[in-house]
């Protein structure tokens, strides 16, 4: 069934029927706004991601139902980098008129899916029809006690460099899908339906762990620029510290160059964050307790030295591009 | 310049320099997310918004700074309809790589001064570059205490059927630009620029007066239909009694056909609202206080009855179309 059958207000019907609301949720789809609680005395977080079709994803590299996941974890991932709890999801879409009434089911289903897992609930959005892509934007909200918010900018020099998980792997995906090649599954699963690290960044900013926190969406070398830049300090990166997955590994056996992709390629969803090194046996423990393997890359310095990338052998090496910029010529 | 000259995170920058936060706002623009604060006891509202490029809006007819100010207004009126005072906004940007720093610069400009008018600060967002159409994300938040918030679901069979303002100037507008014509410039403003009734819903909310309310975003027929929906009720709607501005009903007279317009044309963005009868000399009131012309289109009757619309004769007018539904054929 093409969705011009369904009609705009029968696909927010059916959607009703297929999201419970939660706790909090005073008024959910089907008003003029929704209507939310919040845990008294907890700040709101809030944060919003466009992705667009040709632009963020393809439809012939990705199944419906991942891609519903996906807009899902790529806001919860902010959420988690500021050590809060997600609590609510808006979801705008335009829909080209040709799209299958099946397709958007799929897509809805991952999302509602997804939703769940992260305990968020679909309260609201927008349906309209695009003359050209598809369209999904996502408003992300969550919650955290004023006193755990994870800031940017609180990294002191002296202070440990952590990663959650492994890096390059959805960029490497990605690499092969441009080469028109079919990427490993496992690498294939990091690209088109990434986890955010939503109990890692809630336990870490519990325990008061983090100076600074940031999720891994433009690439370790971007981000932590961000990190640098709000905190006014530098960073010493050791390229042989960054964790690699055994897929990478192998690929990066055959093509040294890779390499570029672990430090630049970006939508990682893992989380950087720094660290006095007098907290990191707590940490060690914290990981094993989450279950999220952490890895030390490197260290906070002052800002003279900006951020420096050492190689195997100590020398500083030299990136070629430094991450995303979506507005960059040929970007 | 173009876009790609000033990059994405100089877009940020220059954008960041321009907002000022104001009450509540712990962390805006340039973090993972927004912290905010909200009034204690108060409900949190969110509504969100996509406008895309050849489906709401053509940038041959409208100017940038309209363009940023409406996307402000279309937002908040959904705040105002529950009874809320605006507070956070968020913008996503998709954005064709050939576009004018400037033209984005007077979006922005728009975007702000209307953000300020009613009270509302920019606090966060998304920016990227779409290949097809300009892409505009809007979601907006607001509060209200819990026991003023006003929804679609409270109308009672007697209660008044009341609208802000007047009703189809916007359609009439947009009715003259897809047949080529220069619409009157008021109409025109009506159309680009409008208004949010955010002072008037809050000042009805507060006053406890409407048993239910809604903006008039898809047409006066298609949203009292949602409130209609909502409360389980009818409505006896007088076409008579429907405010129409001199513009519009120097139109009217040359072609009566376009009182469809009033009652069906959408993005009038005006409220609807309706009240027990016996609150109408407060209501008159608060009208005169807020400086806000509001009118009594019809009443609301028992479920059996339908929708009905009485001609100026007092019978029953069919109206060709009921409003706008974004995936009907030919939509």
């Amino acid at each position: 069934m093409k969705l011009s059958e369904l009609g705009e207000f029968g696909f927010i019907r059916r959607l009703r029927q297929q999201v419970s609301d939660g706790p909090g949720v005073r008024l959910g789809i089907g008003d003029d706004c929704a209507a939310l609680e919040l845990p008294p005395g907890e700040l709101l977080l809030t944060t919003t991601d466009l992705l667009i079709e040709q632009v963020h994803f393809r439809r012939d590299w990705t199944d419906p139902r991942s891609l519903g996941r996906k807009s899902v974890a790529v806001n919860i991932s902010d959420i988690a980098a500021m050590g809060g709890t997600p609590r609510h999801l808006f979801l705008g879409l335009g829909i080209p008129a040709a799209t299958e009434a099946e397709e958007l089911e799929a897509f809805m289903a991952g999302f509602i899916e997804a939703a769940a897992e992260y305990g968020a609930a679909l309260v609201g959005g927008d349906t309209c029809r695009s003359a050209g892509p598809l369209l999904i934007s996502v408003t992300a909200q969550g919650s955290v006690p004023a006193e755990e918010l994870v800031r940017r900018g609180g990294a002191r020099p002296g202070d440990a460099i952590y990663v959650s998980g492994t890096l390059g792997d959805s960029a490497l995906a990605l690499d092969r899908l441009l080469a028109g090649a079919e990427p490993d599954p496992w690498l294939a699963r990091r690209h088109h339906d990434p986890t955010a690290r939503s109990g890692l960044g809630r336990a870490l900013a519990a325990a008061r762990l983090p100076s600074a926190m940031i999720d891994l969406s433009d690439g370790l070398l971007a981000d932590l620029g961000h990190v640098l830049e709000a905190s006014g300090v530098g960073a010493r990166v050791e390229l042989g510290l960054v964790p690699l997955s055994p897929a990478f590994r192998a690929a990066l056996a055959a093509a040294p160059g890779l390499v570029e992709l672990a430090l630049a390629g970006g939508e990682d969803y893992e989380l950087l964050f720094t660290l006095d090194p007098r907290h990191e046996p707590q940490l060690q423990r914290l990981a094993a307790e989450v279950g999220v393997p952490l890895t030390r890359v490197g260290r906070i310095v002052s800002p003279e030295e900006g951020l420096q990338i050492l190689d195997l052998q100590g020398h500083p090496y030299r990136p070629t591009r430094l991450g995303f910029n979506h507005f960059q010529p040929g970007a």
